[in-house]
């Protein structure tokens, strides 16, 4: 919002010790000069989504900390929340040409925390993107799910067109976007959901999976049932079609189920653990199946490969530019200049909840 | 042994169903003409290892299994046991120029039953090994344990002077190849051993695998103390130096303990699995400590890279011949012709007791 002298009145959900969001958070006003310092840019927020990661980083179990600092004047240092967001440059100091006023941007590392109104941010922090067609929801909520189903699926095993994929958490974000690209890439995918309260909510869940893309869907239950991988010969036309990557983010037992159904030599990447139990791997999988267990960190990607994410972001947006690649269902929460510290820090604490249509993205108002 | 007419009198032991060594293994005699098929060598035995594997095979629970057959004239048909050794080549079928009698060779693969005095061998069956200053028992332990050894050393982690390698069954014969390997590339290891009976044995074992080239021994009890990977850090120079592999033929808990010790990005192979429990893998360390997890298994590597093999049994033979790879402590058990089959059987059957004082190797003498 403006303020006098040309200043911008901003905020943003600061917190100075880790706990529970609702607990830690505070909603913190500050001004931002209009004299830029050199190379950097004064950016509007558009669109800030809630990942689950924003809130273990904020619980401190997350193994990313941001520094907290006293840069926007809190009244002890302290880091801002959130990770990823779409963000509109509103003007750029004198010597930078690459970004001007009215482009959109997003973050080109984790870290840089983003639920907030408006950002100085230096040039070399953010990355460009074409907004022509797209939602600032489908800007800011691109750069971890989609491209960590997209990394995956490249990186680990050399997929070609009829190899299988097996996934849990089908679901998900990082879930549907692995369905998605899979498809197409001409890559067959069996996708594991949790089971439903009720059998009807349970094949609705199913029907949208695989209208969205998915060879097969099934349930966890489904997956644990003893006759499960001779299913999987079945579609696998006898296993001559080879399930090489499994995309785990939940461990336990129902995990090392999914490990059963991978081909000889097949690869699983685990980049999440939602039952909280850890994998348990039969030594006969990796000596004599030789089956390969890796991780996979999408704040550790983007780090070490900011050419290759930029290039990625961008593939995965012009998908959604020609409506191949859709939305994650999405539950918009308004932040506006008068919304009430206590509602954004309730939407937040509500994504552990899980019960949530879809996920939760703040998008800016009048702010 | 010399029969009538040039033929040659031989003796196998024999199993046309799984079991317990003891229960299922027979002594067969049998005779081998003296005009060989074409492309063929008669083959007389000089030294054949007691592998683990070779009794899990006959037991049945061992994925490779080799076909029964009525070659050798069996009352019913049967595999013969073992899977490695040394042999003097005897006569070669005419057309045959790589190798001439009185060479030395060992099996290109496993699966080729060696507990036997004499074999009629294809000649893409064997490798030509250089005799020179070598014993039988030498030449016929080296396609198994320290292959597996060299092979991990170099095909997971890219390793460079100065790194270090952590490992569990440091006393075994892959240990001790590890062990002697690493210290001549310049690589550091860190070698967990099974606690002893008493300190002095305890002491004593250290001992002699520090002697051996090893740069730290611990026991297992050791590896478990809480403040353990704090001393490794320690002895990495509070870091700075990587622990990039893990070796690993134990699994269950002490194995965690021992993955805890690798550095960012480690990898940890499994070869072997002594306690029969499977290996945990807690999330956190496949997402954000990128710790990778393989298998090993010698037979597939072998059958996957033929000329690799070669050249790999010609380095560690060089180096044997050098005075640079010592022999695993062995336990000599002699096969004469007249050896009885229940003194062959038991020899067999007590390998998977584990009190040997080495491993056991069958000595061919008036065969």
């Amino acid at each position: 919002m403006s303020g006098p002298y040309g200043y911008t009145q901003a905020k943003a959900l600061v917190y100075s010790k880790y706990g529970e969001p609702g607990d830690v958070l505070s909603l913190h006003t500050f001004s931002i000069s209009p004299s830029l310092p050199s190379s950097t840019l004064l950016l509007r927020t558009l669109a800030t989504p809630i990942n689950p990661a924003d809130v273990n980083q904020i619980q401190g179990v997350y193994p990313s900390k941001p520094p907290f600092t006293s840069l926007l004047g809190t009244p002890s240092p302290s880091a801002v929340g959130g990770n990823e967001g779409c963000f509109e440059v509103v003007s750029v100091s004198p010597s930078i040409t690459s970004v001007a006023k009215g482009d959109w941007v997003i973050m080109r590392s984790t870290g840089f925390g983003t639920w907030r109104t408006h950002a100085l941010a230096g040039e070399s922090e953010v990355l460009k993107v074409n907004k022509d067609g797209l939602t600032p929801t489908q800007v800011g909520t691109v750069s971890v799910n989609p491209c960590t189903a997209y990394r995956m699926l490249k990186d680990f095993e050399p997929l070609v067109e009829g190899d299988w994929v097996i996934q849990n958490g089908a679901n998900s974000g990082v879930g549907r976007a692995a369905i998605q690209l899979a498809k197409q890439w001409g890559i067959k995918t069996i996708n594991v959901i949790r089971d439903r309260s009720d059998a009807t909510a349970t094949e609705d869940m199913k029907k949208e999976l695989l209208e969205l893309g998915a060879t097969k869907v099934v349930t966890e239950m489904e997956l644990m049932d003893r006759g499960f991988s001779e299913q999987v010969r079945g579609w696998t036309n006898g296993g001559r079609e080879k399930v090489k990557l499994g995309l785990n983010c939940v461990g336990g037992k129902p995990t090392s189920a999914l490990v059963k159904c991978l081909s000889q030599a097949g690869h699983l990447v685990t980049y999440g653990g939602m039952s909280k139990q850890p994998l348990q791997l039969p030594t006969a999988a990796l000596i004599f199946k030789d089956i390969k267990f890796s991780g996979f960190w999408v704040s550790r990607w983007s780090d070490a490969n900011p050419v290759e994410k930029k290039r990625t972001v961008d593939e995965i947006l012009e998908m959604t530019r020609l409506g191949m690649f859709k939305d994650v269902p999405v539950q918009e929460l308004r932040w506006d200049w008068g919304t009430e510290e206590s509602v954004l820090k309730e939407a937040i604490q509500g994504t552990l909840g899980g019960f949530r249509a879809g996920k939760g993205v703040f998008i800016y108002g009048d702010t």
